[in-house]
């Protein structure tokens, strides 16, 4: 978090500094993470400032990488591997414009107990039979929780979710987009575990702040377009498809990946997962 | 909302008052309440404070009253009649000690479209041909949400969540409690559709706080006992767990209702939804 | 709370039912209070929502009366009889336009010890000698806070501050000014002790917000004003005038007060107040 | 900010790895700026993660250094140098135990015009007399804040506040006193202005958590002590009054200090002060 803080810093004195290499603004860079010390050496601290700046000159519009790249090379997610992930949606406005929302995922939480693929528990039904079998007794009794102690890989984490739109919407109402990746999250079987750290984070670029708007002792008054609270419902409901999207996106694009000591962990089997959700589609 | 919070007033004042009828205390009761204009006549506020009144004196530790009862009385939830739904699980602490996590929802919020029995998209199947049609292409193009305008209710309500625990728990852990109701309302189809107004509320009864402690200048130290928050995914999971089977319960054990104006709100129909889970058990 | 609450809502249902007496809309009424126990028989539950609706048939442009009125006439603070003030600034805008901004009080808080005037310490002046010694002598050693318990009123009450203006304000933004109404506070000598409860609500008329906007599945767009944050400062600065001096005037236009069992608060001495205050009118 | 969070992270893979340079803990420290583009460079980024491990190396129980050091070196508040500062006080439990409450602050906001010395308006004696004319035209006038553009620094800067106490405090309650920070602000002048970031954090030493407890999933009770709501009063009162004297500090221990471009910052002259405020000490 720190090199990735002063990266962005570094990007921009050597963009917006002035010939002399003076700055008179100041930035807030937003930087996140989840923890990956089981495929990862964190203690080597081997992100260095420089590369952040090479990765925001890098930048482009095409599709975003997912699985097993930048932050989401150590992700592990429902009992495998994971990534990061992306998916997005258009909705149209009532006088036809075309607005996108989108969502960037780095999911790294939850166990395979838990992982649902839409309607199907693919979770419990790839899990270790011996293992299944020991949390379905758990389920009779109200020892419920007295599971034998698990060895290897505890996951727990955390997810972080980006909500970018283009659709006009004010501080608020992006609050609110950004309380709506919960929804996602639930519909793949997460549900928050302690240590979890979900971090949600929604903006839009459909509004037009002036950034460098000088200080006035002189009330100054804008006026921006935001989204009618009446009709952001598709809004919502587009967060919440497209974080659960994401998070399917980020496990299936991931590869099996050895960390530090051989620590390994398996990418899901995208064969027998197709064949799952054909067999469990089952119509009225 | 005022009668009650009125009635819960005169309930202390008539229970707790010294003998010249006066106080030296003051109550801050919470009152929620979902909108049930539908299928009921809110212009005649019905509700008075004598009602609440007797309501505390006829409390007792049976099972709450499930389905149209209470504030459950006017409530619509995914597409059918829906009121009030309880559930509860226990956890067994490390030294053998039972803790009980309970939730009661007032569910008022969805549409047939999104209603899911654990994996089964019952609402789907449920709806009426034509109109899952409809549905269904708009989700083949950008104007997705560019749907018919409906006639009838258009429910896109709210919900009352109120999770109840004996288990030791701080303000802080109390919180994240009551975040982890989104997890079950989003399992059974929720997005938290605008309007919605999601009330979410969790209290422990497992600390002893002095109530009428009196006011010192000289700091006072209590202990209380919480629990560590490293071993708080148990009751994580099973207020997830309550919310969601609340909710179930609050839409099958309501009847079909009718309100002013002839407007009627079917109940499910239990025995399809029997048959049509059975049909969805798939196993592996 | 419960009678103006519902207060509130016959007079809607009065003004905007249809001719069937049936209402098709909700409201959610905001209602605030301070405890007035000391000086008010608050077990006789004296408003009934028939006043509040008298109250809003009478509600005027005119100047907000102030000291024992309304929700005033039992409040006490910072050792004197107090009850509802208000205050108001203006501010031109960079084009000329003039801006209102404007606070109404009901303050509850304090003790005698911590009350200023502006720079003046009017309440350790005014205060009895006797006890103004064990306070001076308190601060002496490290027993700081070991007085000697106190009889009579005990206040440590609360303070409710409503924040009115016709600049055009975004929900952050009020937010903003909202917490600002806490340097008005900390000007007069409060320093939020516990159980003060203290309200602070913003609000703007600068906005044309559509209260019956349809609900629509396609985004609509709207265009709104709202002031430029970097020329917020000056509204920020008059929310702390305006409440500090809607404190002064809670005070000074307070009167003595007897409550029931003779308990009596003495209003400020003005006359004494105002030599006291020529009297410290040190200048360079 | 960022070399300042990967020092942190440096020094603590340095004490806590194993002996194979792994770590399985992951931490998230806390750091906090303040802007001093004015006196500092900052495009040159001259803080390493290095200075941070010497810092936390050097770290003592001694007096912390106040005025230009460390943070403090290029802060300037209320149109004086100023810097770091701090400031402590005792309260005496009902058991005679001693509690101690303290503030350190990084003072970085406001301008002349506001700054008092208790009771003393010092800002305004002692600003430039033609400077304070205008302003106080100003004041006659609906024109308020329609000021003459100001050349020098302008500063509406920030105050990052820290509150550490060895009383035992739950986080609510730990919220509860960053609050009350707001308080000593608004005593010295203080009102929130736009950009000022302002950060409050306080914390307690008087709880004993177990940090590496490990993950469990069968509930584990612990005891903690905190302090009794209604005895928290004198903890709300010395916040408020550390963060008061700390300000004070950290401009009257602050030096004249000379940034690039040769801009220059005076310190506030002690002597005239001191004579300033004997002057105005009037006693009834």
């Amino acid at each position: 978090v720190g090199a990735c803080y002063n990266g962005v810093y570094q990007y921009a004195v050597r963009e917006h500094a002035d010939e002399k290499g003076l700055v008179d603004w100041f930035l807030t860079p937003v930087v996140a993470e989840t923890y990956d010390g089981y495929l990862n050496h964190i203690g080597s601290m081997a992100i260095t400032p420089d590369m952040v700046v090479r990765g925001i000159d890098a930048a482009s519009a095409d599709r975003v990488p997912e699985g097993c790249t930048g932050g989401g090379t150590g992700m592990m997610c429902l009992g495998y591997k994971a990534g990061t992930g992306s998916a997005s949606r258009v909705v149209k406005g009532v006088n036809g414009e075309i607005y996108t929302v989108a969502a960037l995922v780095q999911s790294n939480f939850g166990k395979d107990w838990d992982l649902k693929f839409g309607a199907v528990p693919v979770g419990r039904i790839f899990m270790d039979p011996e293992k299944r079998k020991i949390h379905e007794a758990n389920l009779q009794s109200p020892e419920l929780q007295h599971q034998p102690k698990e060895t290897g890989p505890q996951k727990d984490g955390s997810i972080i979710i980006i909500i970018a739109t283009d659709a006009p919407l004010n501080p608020t109402q992006l609050k609110r987009l950004a309380k709506r990746g919960a929804t996602g999250v639930a519909r793949v079987g997460g549900w928050g575990s302690n240590q979890s750290g979900d971090i949600f984070l929604a903006f839009s670029t459909g509004a037009d702040i002036v950034a460098d708007q000088e200080m006035s002792w002189n009330p100054v008054v804008d006026h921006q377009p935001q989204l009618v609270d009446n009709s952001i419902n598709p809004v919502f409901e587009c967060v919440a498809d497209c974080v659960e999207e994401s998070i399917y996106n980020s496990i299936c694009m991931a590869e099996t990946t050895i960390g530090p000591e051989g620590r390994t962990m398996d990418a899901i089997d995208l064969d027998r997962l197709r064949s799952t959700l054909e067999k469990w589609n089952c119509t009225e």
